[in-house]
């Protein structure tokens, strides 16, 4: 089956705000094995919106129409659909109803023009809105299904997953699923290598690689009659998968971020965590910090910017200094036994490099950067050569920290080998 | 004139990317007075590559396509283009030439394939990229005229501001130029009200406002015959708006961001910076360490996560910790002091906070957050109320310290007050 879909708002025609529902909808359409050729965006204007609508109607199964239910004039998308698709508005109670408790419950009073939002296309399938007033709708007409949704990616996002997804899931034969194995510390052209032959004999489950800055993602896809079929088919294919790559494989679960699966390494250890940033600057404090409850693991953090700074705080020496200069392997080093030093942590990360644009020579170039991990007092250092603008190397740099760690406390703690 | 934007790429209809090309492209072509109606997404597929283009240059006089000009079998955008457009494909040398010599400077030999991105529609417009080996093109056939761009971001923004806006500029009707007033401290809403006047007043140069995380934009655009006329238009304005929002303006420079707002004052008092943060855990400090030659103003900064840092490191009170809690005013006027204090700066700004989604009590919901500001010894403490999820409300908090910071630094050495 395929799907197209049609983003409305002139926020988006001019550049105002980055089509994330566009991505977000694709990668999930992408999921449940449906095959979209068009994406478009056009403005809250009726005729080109009728000119889109029906254009897509006549060439793909799914339309999914997101923005423009809201409650003023210039909101037409379910007007403009309704009409394309030959449908009556008519008020429904029901939806009337909960808009008058989302008022109640907030305190506020609706306005005439809220009740616009509870007009609804006969016979359309009404999505419930737990975000905001205006409901999702699905009108649907043979084999074409218009799928209509809120704006903003706080409602849109629970509506598709809540109610949409398990729609569509049911249009087709039987159920997609998938689950994604994610990699760290290899490469997507090594990776796939490694599992050319898995990619090629398979049809379903399907096998797809997805590269991220310095992550590799493995999607496992497969469609039968019911969930658990789905799960049977795709359990020995993640099996197989895991096998193969080991322990560079940092989670198989949807919700795990690397920086997740670096904090619940930290906590299964029961250790402490510190970091000593130079180029970086706060960015991983700032990326682990981001993860719940990380208080029980992270106490404090360093960012030792100056010479001075690496001196005086993480107890760097003046001669490491003036003999490799602040950005080279000694001084990272020295960075990490500091910190953890001064922190009384059991593993202290250090970052040191030149993140550009200046700050460069021949023999230590822009995104020339140094790691540290020390994990009890065992440090390990390595030597990254990192290419793009300053903000890229600091993500980089960040991204490859958090690598390191993983690895050293793994090597650590559970004596597994990296090649 | 209408402009149209078309991406091409399989990796954007499977979500695999979100479209920050689109956004870009249509920025730049409203601040040129262009009307963008349509964006549309397309895979690598002749077929509805061939329908997309020619249905675009049916309804719009430039059609921009972004994508597709690589060196592989599946780039396909500028052969379909060339036919859509009736043009013959032939080899150009200069093309040719400046492909091997960028694959000379970086020791690297090209493969036969390379020499498929010197092939050029007959009599299109060739575009030099500095930044890659696709060379951008323009194809005209009277009041049509269609762009191809490189997909990569960081070839195809230097590409378009250098060879494109000045092509575009040169076809309509005189020059199109803007300039954005930059606020802080202040809602869009305010703002507006502000300004209303001069919003239902003008036609050219016309004003609107965009709100941004804490931040609001004043854009300021006209339409004349020569730059200088432009230029001649937009200064009064822009001059007024400056008169009625005073200090609440960072910038009127498209470059200028917040944070380096931030920096250039604290260089301009040659003033010595540093960051005590909790809940944002690094955040601010990378954001000011993002700006190039900061090492001026930055040497080192603290991540006090743990009550026992703050003490430890800031020498916050055992007794200010029990009575007042950790996230209070005194508290983050201990860290600003406590900062300063060990490290000597001018300017120490602290920030501690309940970030959630946990920790949040009826007194102390999630979102509260306490920001203090130490210039030279005199403190400032606001308390804050943000919403949204844990990432939202460290963003929110690091955005608000910003403006802090440049406030307190105005009132200190320029005996500046805000409202």
């Amino acid at each position: 089956m395929t799907v197209e879909i049609i983003c409305v708002g002139t926020e988006l025609l001019l550049g105002n705000i980055v089509n994330t529902n566009a991505a977000y909808l694709a990668g999930k359409c992408a999921d449940m094995g449906l095959s979209c050729y068009y994406q478009s965006v056009v403005g809250d204007n009726a005729e080109r919106l009728t000119e889109a609508i029906r254009q897509a109607v006549g060439r793909s199964n799914i339309v999914i129409l997101s923005g423009g239910l809201g409650p003023t004039e210039d909101d037409l998308t379910k007007e403009t659909a309704a009409a394309v698709m030959g449908r009556e508005l008519v008020m429904n109670e029901e939806c009337k109803q909960s808009i008058a408790s989302y008022f109640k419950k907030r305190g506020m009073e609706a306005t005439e023009n809220n009740w616009k939002q509870a007009l609804i296309p006969e016979g359309a399938l009404i999505l419930e809105n737990h975000n905001g007033t205006a409901p999702g709708m699905i009108i649907q007409d043979g084999e074409t299904h218009v799928v209509l949704l809120p704006g903003p990616p706080l409602e849109l996002i629970p509506m598709f997953e809540e109610s949409v997804i398990p729609y569509l899931n049911a249009l087709g034969p039987g159920v997609i699923l998938s689950q994604t194995a994610k990699l760290c510390g290899i490469s997507e052209s090594k990776a796939e290598t490694m599992i050319r032959d898995l990619i090629d004999a398979q049809t379903n489950p399907t096998i797809a690689t997805y590269a991220k800055t310095g992550e590799v993602h493995i999607r496992v896809t497969a469609r039968a009659e019911s969930e658990k079929e789905a799960k049977k088919l795709i359990k020995p294919v993640v099996k197989e998968i895991k096998t193969r790559f080991g322990y560079y494989i940092y989670s198989t679960e949807e919700s795990v971020t690397l920086e997740k699966a670096v904090v619940d390494l930290l906590m299964a250890n029961h250790l402490s965590v510190t970091c000593a940033e130079s180029c970086t600057g706060g960015m991983l404090s700032a990326r682990l910090i981001n993860i719940p409850g990380i208080s029980d693991a992270y106490k404090c953090g360093y960012v030792t910017y100056s010479n001075k700074a690496k001196r005086r705080i993480l107890g760097v020496k003046k001669g490491t200094l003036q003999k490799y200069g602040a950005v080279s392997k000694q001084t990272a080093e020295e960075m990490a036994r500091g910190a953890a030093f001064a922190s009384k942590a059991d593993v202290a990360v250090a970052i040191t490099g030149i993140a550009g644009p200046d700050g460069g020579t021949e023999e230590k170039p822009v995104g020339l950067v140094y790691i540290a991990c020390n994990v009890k007092g065992k440090v390990t250092v390595k030597e990254f050569r990192f290419s793009g603008n300053r903000a890229k190397i600091r993500e980089a740099s960040t991204t490859a920290a958090l690598m390191l760690m993983r690895q050293c406390m793994l090597e650590y703690f559970s004596k597994v080998t990296f090649g």
